[in-house]
């Protein structure tokens, strides 16, 4: 058994890894729950108990095996260090160490052997990053994968708890003729797309489209790897789509990717055009498995595999992915 | 003057090209009103007058001199012969005659020229195809375009009058808890995105993207042009957007490009990241210009240049396109 404890436990991601670890039957010892004072008190139900959120302090890590996090950076980096000095492991959802170099980086099915050279913190990859490379790692297996071409179409709960709640006031104000209010999205997010994701970058893209290449590069061990990424918001309340043009080294059988990414695991092949099949969210959503359909070959360079790939942000782009990593671990 | 006739005038287009024709002066002389015999005996208003929709048969297009047409492809096919008989010009939005070779494919902005070779048909392109080849024309002036990767976030008045209809009701079942009908769409919309529009093809592209290259290469004079394309409906009632790589021969300065773009004929550069500008479904409806912005320099490759463009597809898309293909002639 091992004592767990969630580090934010009371937002939207937190609250996903104390269902996951439930229904995924985690070993789990002791738990315990942490949020900010203001929610400190609240009650969370574990396994048909009601767990008390505790506010979360320097000295609360002691005697925990594993902290599940799932705050932003500025919290992962403050409560980071006492919870690797009391000797838990720290497996964080933010994006504060993804790119350090003594902090693995972790999608299970692709890279579970590199969780294992941690120093007392484990990364878990951005949300689009995760669904995207669980879709092609099949294909960079055939082929290595040089370049690609993305453009998402991101869930409003990808912005936290608050973004599901102001698409569905949004909404009902648009039905009932009320005032639409946008204080979690830059602009109104119903009947709208929203070409903006974190905040914009020297070179033009924002630290969303930014993370793809970047978490990439190092997730799928493909240094020189370049990534150009489009973040787009939509009014959908749960799963990221991606829209992905992949360059291999090589030109690859259009049959043999479908057979790879069918045999790949965390994938489910969803690609029967004749059928009207294809992945979206609609069908991904509450669910672990990317699902990969109308894969076809890039017209433009003949090298290129065109796909679109739908998976669920908050439980394999986030809590499902964390408390895999900890399954690595007994 | 001009005697004008509207053929499918009580659809989403052909009620905009009625709008347009009034805004923009043209000098409608008679005016006559085509429908299916269902619709016939309706009014609709044109510069405080009613008109009555007439049934649309072989006779009914004698004297007059323009016929706009807005039906599906099956009754332009039926009436396109008629029209020319009677000697009117037919400026049709179906993609019934897009790719003949003796029927000019017009974007004024982009190939205005062209139009006066036709032999009685003129064809609109297909709404995104307008809306991303004006974002891109002038990219192409400062160098030929050799290749594009395109992912669409086209909005449901794409799909007619019925598309609005059918998201307005399904948001409202939404809201109030009712049972989601899908008749106009395939799937749900509301909450949703559907990586089809149109029918699938052999290579495993649909109709609608394919579009996007073989118009392309017919109003940009290129005929080599390769578009690798993924047309995606999203939950917008109107304005397509766009997230385009373009590919030049030459590497060009990207101060140079939103230059040539602000420039444009066509075109509102909408480029400032630093206080949050950039084109969204909510500006750019009901109004004919093609907003462009998120200019940047493609990663993977020296000779890309990424945007991100929107445009009122019932406008500029359709209805404002042939109405500036009418003016023309006069």
């Amino acid at each position: 058994m091992k004592n767990v404890g969630i580090l934010g436990a009371t937002g939207a991601v937190g609250r996903e890894m104390l269902k996951v670890l439930a229904e995924r039957n985690f070993p789990v010892g002791k738990l315990r729950l942490f949020a900010s004072a203001r929610s400190a008190g609240n009650k969370l139900p574990f396994r048909g108990k009601e767990i008390e959120v505790e506010e979360a302090t320097e000295n609360s890590f002691d005697g925990l095996d594993i902290v599940l996090g799932a705050t932003k950076n500025d919290l992962a980096k403050k409560f980071a260090p006492h919870i690797v000095k009391a000797g838990a492991l720290f497996i964080d959802n933010s994006s504060a160490f993804r790119l350090n170099d003594d902090v693995p980086l972790i999608v299970p099915e692709i890279n579970a052997k590199d969780a294992f050279g941690h120093k007392g913190i484990i990364a878990n990859p951005n949300c689009s990053t995760i669904i995207t490379f669980v879709a092609v790692n099949a294909i960079n297996k055939l082929s290595k994968i040089t370049a690609m071409v993305a453009s998402t179409y991101q869930a409003t709960s990808g912005a936290g708890a608050g973004g599901p709640v102001e698409l569905a006031e949004q909404m009902r104000a648009q039905v009932e003729g009320g005032e639409i209010k946008s204080e979690v999205f830059p602009h109104r997010i119903i009947g709208n797309v929203i070409p903006q994701i974190g905040s914009f970058t020297e070179n033009g893209y924002t630290t969303e489209e930014m993370k793809m290449q970047n978490e990439g590069r190092k997730i799928m061990r493909l240094p020189d790897l370049k990534v150009t990424c489009t973040c787009v918001r939509v009014p959908v309340v749960r799963s990221h789509s991606i829209s992905v043009t992949v360059y291999t080294e090589e030109k690859l059988d259009l049959a043999a990717v479908k057979n790879a990414i069918a045999a790949e695991k965390g994938c489910r092949l969803y690609d029967d055009t004749e059928k009207g099949l294809y992945p979206m969210p609609i069908l991904t959503s509450d669910q672990d498995l990317v699902f990969v359909g109308r894969i076809r070959r890039d017209i433009a360079n003949e090298n290129g595999i065109a796909l679109w790939c739908c998976g669920d942000q908050i439980r394999k782009g986030a809590a499902t992915n964390a408390v895999q990593i900890a399954e690595l671990f007994f």
